[in-house]
C-alpha cells in the first residue's frame, strides 16, 4: 500500500473536504446520516481503484477525484439501503443508519446519497462526463440487480453455483471494474486499456468474494473479526454451500438439510457438521480453484494492459494484498 | 391540450417502448414493480413538459425523449418511495407498490428506477450531457431535501408559512422547472431562456401546490375524487392551516389546537369546524393571493422568454389549466 500513499493522501483529503460540505448541510436530518455512514472509514478500495486507475496511464490522480468521490458515495448509499434491507444492526462495528435514526432517515439519506454520487460526477471534466455516466449508471443498475439476485436466493430453493457467480459479479465485483475503468476514462485511456482494467477489477472482484466466503468457514477464530462459521448458522447460500449440494450424494444431501433446517442443533455442532462435510466433499479446494481462475484471469488482463511496468506491478501487488487476507 | 397532442404522441410511444423493455428485464422481481407504478399512468405533465421545453425552440422533441423519460422515471421512483415513507396504501386508486409485494422489493426496485432515471439520461445527444446531468442531479437533491423538510414538518411545532413555501419548492416545484429547462437544453437554448423557462415552471409548480391545498377543503364534494377535508383530518400542514396558525387571536388558537389533537370530535365536526375558522380568519382569501403571486412571476418569466409567440400562448393556455381545475 506505501505505493498508494500519494494517492490515499489526495483521496483522505478529498473525503474529509466533502465531509465538512455534509456536516453543514440542511436539513441535516437528510445529511448527517450521509456524514456518519462515510465517517465509518472501510479501505475506500473502490475510490482508491478509481485514483489508480487514472494515475496508471500518467494522467493527474486530481483529474479522477470526482469520480472517485463518486464511487464512494455509490459504494454508502448502497451500504445503508441493504442494511435496511437484511435488517442488519451493526456496520463496521457501530450502529445501522436505519437502527441509530430510523427506517424513513435511512431511506431518504440513501436515496439523496446516491444523488449526490451523481451530482459528484456532474463536476468532473465536462469532455468526460457523458462515458463516465454511461458506466457508472450501467454500474448502479448491475448493483442493484445483483442485491435483487442475493435477495431472491434466499427465499429460491434452487440456486447453482452459477447463479451465485452471476450474483456476486453484480452485487460487488462490477463496481470494482467500474470504479477501475471511470479512473481510466479519466486519463483519456484508449478503450482497449479501459476494458483491460475494468476486467482485472471484476475478476479480482469475483476471488476477492469467493475468498470471502472461505474465510468464513475456515479463518483463525483470533484473527478473524466475526464469528467463524456466520455464513453457515444463517444457512447462507455461499459458493462452498451450493457446491456441496451440487457434490453431495442422497445421503449426504439428506444430511445437510437435516444440519440447515434442524432446531435442536446447536450453532457450534451446526458449523462443525457442516465444515466436517464440506472437508469430505472437498468444496474448499473447489472454491480455492474458482477463485485462483478469477485471479489468473484478472492478471492476464492486467498483462495485456499497455501501461507503465512499474505501475503495473504495484497494481498486482495492491491486489493479491487485497486477495491474501489472513486465512 | 389539443397543442400538444403530436408531442404527447412521441412521448406515449417512447414510454411504452420502455415499458416493454421493463417488462421482459431480469430480475423480474426488480423489474416488474417499476413497469406497474408506471403503468398506473398520471398526466406525465413532467415528460410533457421536457418536450414543450425542446419544441418552444424549434427544435425536433425527439432530441429531448431521453431526457423526458428520465424525469418521468425520476418521478416515478420517487412515488414508489413517499410511499413507503408516507405508508400509503393507495397510489392512483391502486395497491402502493410496497403493499402489492413487499418494503424490500419497494425500497430497491425504486433504487434501480433512479439509477435507470440516470441510465436513460446518458443516452441523450452527447454535447448536452454535462449541462443535463448537472441540473438533473442538483433538482434531484432538492427533491430528497424537499421530502425530509416534510417529514420534519410532522414532528416540528413551529412551521412558518415561508418554511411551507420552501418545502413545496424543493419537493414539488423544482422538477417542474427541470423539466422545463431539460428540454431547453437539448434545444440548445440560450442560458437566459433556460432559466425564465426554469423559473416559469417552478413558479406553476408553487401555485399549483397552494391550489391543491385550497382544493382540498373548497372542492365540490362530487367532483373531487378523494375525501373533501383529507388533509384537516390528517393535521397537515398546509398552508391554509399555517396561515390560520400565524393569523389567530388566542382564543382561536386554542379552539384550532383543540379540534387538531381532540380525540372525542368526529372527523365531519373537525372538517366542518376547520373550515368555519379559516373562512373567520379569511386563510383561504389569502392562499388564492398567494397562489396568483406565483402564477403572476410565472407569466412575467414567460413573457420574457425568447420564443415563438404562439408557442408561449400554448404552453400559458396549458399552465392555466393545469392550474384551473374544478373548485
Amino acid at each position: 500500500m506505501q505505493a498508494y500513499s500519494a494517492l490515499l493522501k489526495i483521496l483522505n483529503q478529498a473525503i474529509e473536504q466533502e465531509q465538512v460540505l455534509l456536516k453543514t448541510a440542511i436539513p441535516i436530518e437528510l445529511y448527517e446520516p450521509m456524514n456518519y455512514i462515510i465517517g465509518l472509514g472501510g479501505k475506500r478500495v473502490r475510490p482508491l481503484l478509481t485514483l489508480i486507475g487514472c494515475d496508471l496511464f500518467e494522467a493527474n490522480p486530481n483529474d479522477a477525484i470526482n469520480a472517485a468521490l463518486s464511487v464512494e458515495l455509490f459504494h454508502n448509499f448502497s451500504l445503508i439501503h441493504d442494511d435496511i434491507l437484511d435488517n442488519a444492526p451493526l456496520r463496521r462495528g457501530n450502529t445501522t443508519v436505519h437502527e441509530k435514526w430510523n427506517h424513513n432517515i435511512a431511506l431518504l439519506s440513501g436515496d439523496g446519497m446516491m444523488v449526490k454520487g451523481f451530482e459528484v460526477l456532474s463536476k468532473s471534466n465536462e469532455k468526460q462526463i457523458p462515458e463516465l455516466l454511461r458506466l457508472f449508471s450501467k454500474t448502479g443498475l448491475q448493483v442493484c440487480e445483483g442485491q435483487q439476485m442475493d435477495m431472491n436466493f434466499e427465499i429460491q430453493e434452487k440456486v447453482s453455483v452459477h447463479d451465485y457467480i452471476d450474483m456476486i459479479t453484480f452485487k460487488t465485483a462490477v463496481l470494482l471494474g467500474c470504479s477501475l475503468q471511470m479512473g481510466a476514462i479519466c486519463a483519456n485511456a484508449s478503450l482497449k486499456n479501459q476494458q483491460h482494467l475494468y476486467e482485472f477489477g471484476m475478476h479480482v472482484g469475483i476471488a476477492f468474494q469467493i475468498l470471502d466466503d472461505i474465510l468464513d468457514v475456515y479463518a483463525d477464530d483470533e484473527k478473524f473479526g466475526k464469528q467463524v462459521g456466520g455464513d453457515i448458522i444463517s444457512n447462507k447460500k455461499t459458493f462452498m454451500l451450493l457446491d456441496a449440494f451440487e457434490l453431495a450424494d442422497e445421503n449426504q444431501t439428506k444430511e445437510l438439510n437435516h444440519l440447515l433446517y434442524s432446531n435442536i442443533i446447536s450453532n457450534d455442532d451446526k458449523v462443525k457438521q457442516v465444515t466436517a462435510l464440506y472437508d469430505l466433499l472437498g468444496v474448499k479446494e473447489l472454491a480455492l480453484k474458482e477463485a485462483n481462475k478469477h485471479t489468473d484471469i484478472a492478471l492476464k488482463h492486467l498483462d495485456e494492459l499497455d501501461a507503465n511496468q512499474s505501475k503495473k506491478n504495484n497494481l498486482k501487488e495492491f491486489a493479491l494484498h487485497l486477495l491474501n487476507r489472513e486465512m
